[in-house]
């Protein structure tokens, strides 16, 4: 029976996203279900296996049909899909690719879903058209996934692609998560560009409308639109931080695109405007041709990618 | 008849180094001829025909038995073999695969120098054994390779793994050779330490041995193994540098391994003792794993990656 079928799945610590797409990439239906993180998160890859299992017998697919099922999980994955640790799961070293594949009976890969959502946009969301890429989620963190001739860079420890915890300030005295000092996510995320907003009111004695609300990233780039002094001078701090971290990483693997997603990626192209100055004044001439999108798939990216994974 | 053989070229601006290799990798023979630079360098692809084809007659090497002819310049090269420029050749967007491949009846690839470099020490020198390597080479410059799964980087314009132009220094008030300012090159080099060694002893009023001598990347690491106090200073200095070039670069690809090459590798492991605390103190956690070694293969490097390359 010839392959019809593949599924993508977005294992998150709340809630797991799975969809179904044809071989050409058309996502067919997508749904949720709640990620069970008790005991070292032991139902989660059952749980996956099940709805998989209840939603073709509804739509009545054949699993000779399905070519396999990719996997995105929240921490850092190896080539052969080993789980080094996926602290909000509950898991350690641990490779769900057997289990899930002895449930189901069809091939399983399982990639970082930063890494793996970055293959998502490349396959068909903002970097479409692009075989060289780096993503970069701008949310709670700073997450990146570096796709070379359409491949994801897993590295040698799952960690490639972790732009966010890339060294850039050696004044900083606030310990980053990852507890290094100085990280692109410590201003570049939706923290931290609350956490310069912050600092630049306390700094500065200059009008704002940020002086009068909960600050969060959103509320900076609204007061940025609006043409607060203040906010824009955030705005500038934020570009270069961000333009020098992209341009640093252009030197290394000189992508076509960059695909910029995540929460604070909603300020839209404003932000691309306060980073590319940088981007354009810290780049190595040979790099400077890489473009600036918008991702395009929103959080349906890692269930995109982690279906292509499987199809390479 | 089957393929024995697979040439390997380096083209340098002053001489084009060639070897050819059985299909595992052993150097059968390697020599050097001129590099006629003149008339946009028309004659250097034709040079190199000729001196492979009489190779061939005299070692008895039938052209059905030769596997191709991978081949290194000193330029961008994209995906496809074109060479964007060669400034030392005379080339401009010039693809040398068509021609040399007409003239000697084989297939024919193309890489830049450094990125060629990098996967003959993946294959052959100091990073064998592993897939993901990073191949640093401080000499004149500061060149660099990306090599992901046993296959380089080029990047969108062939300047994947050109980390010697990552900006590191926002103070830097001098330019670096690409106009940019603050490069780990203007650092790193063999010019760079030299150029940190001569402020130093301005700056300073510390007895060194370096006052009474003329200045060379060898001169310092050889006081600093005498323990020369600002020679240390120095040495704490370049490692700082580049410590931090390449944890930045690790957050990016996450390498099994740095090679570390080029002339100032030549004062061997006490250039990593220098360099290697700085390392872990800007690494992210997940990428610390890296391993340093020097590089193994010298001049060789080139003709042992191109060969490499070819048989990809």
């Amino acid at each position: 029976m010839a392959k019809k079928y593949v599924f993508g799945v977005d294992v998150g610590g709340t809630t797991v996203k799975i969809g179904y797409f044809d071989l050409d990439g058309n996502l067919i239906d997508k749904w949720e279900i709640i990620t069970r993180t008790e005991n070292g998160g032991e139902n989660i890859i059952p749980d996956i296996a099940g709805s998989i299992m209840v939603k073709m017998r509804q739509s009545d697919i054949d699993i000779k049909e399905v070519a396999g099922v990719g996997m995105g999980v929240p921490g850092p994955v190896t080539e052969d899909g080993t789980v080094l640790v996926a602290v909000n799961l509950g898991w350690n070293k641990f490779n769900p690719n057997e289990q899930l594949s002895e449930l189901l009976g069809v091939p399983v890969k399982t990639g970082n879903d930063a890494n793996v959502a970055a293959l998502g946009e490349q396959w068909k969301g903002g970097g479409q058209g692009y075989s060289n890429i780096v993503a970069v989620t701008l949310g709670t963190g700073v997450g990146g996934g570096v796709i070379v001739n359409g491949k994801i860079v897993a590295g040698s420890n799952g960690a490639g692609g972790e732009i966010g915890h890339m060294h850039l300030e050696d004044e900083e005295t606030e310990e980053c998560g990852c507890h290094g000092y100085g990280c692109l996510e410590q201003y570049a995320s939706a923290t931290g560009i609350v956490r310069l907003a912050k600092k630049k009111l306390a700094d500065s004695s200059k009008e704002s409308s940020l002086r009068d609300i909960e600050i969060s990233a959103k509320a900076i780039w609204d007061a940025v639109k609006e043409k607060d002094e203040l906010a824009m001078e955030v705005a500038e701090i934020y570009g270069k931080y961000l333009g020098k971290g992209l341009a640093i990483t252009a030197a290394v693997v000189n992508p076509d695109i960059f695909v910029i997603g995540g929460g604070v990626s909603k300020a839209g192209t404003v932000l691309i405007d306060y980073m590319q100055p940088y981007f354009e004044k810290y780049a190595f001439q040979g790099t400077k041709n890489a473009r600036f999108v918008l991702a395009t798939l929103g959080n349906d990216a890692g269930i995109y990618g982690a279906a292509r994974m499987m199809l390479e």
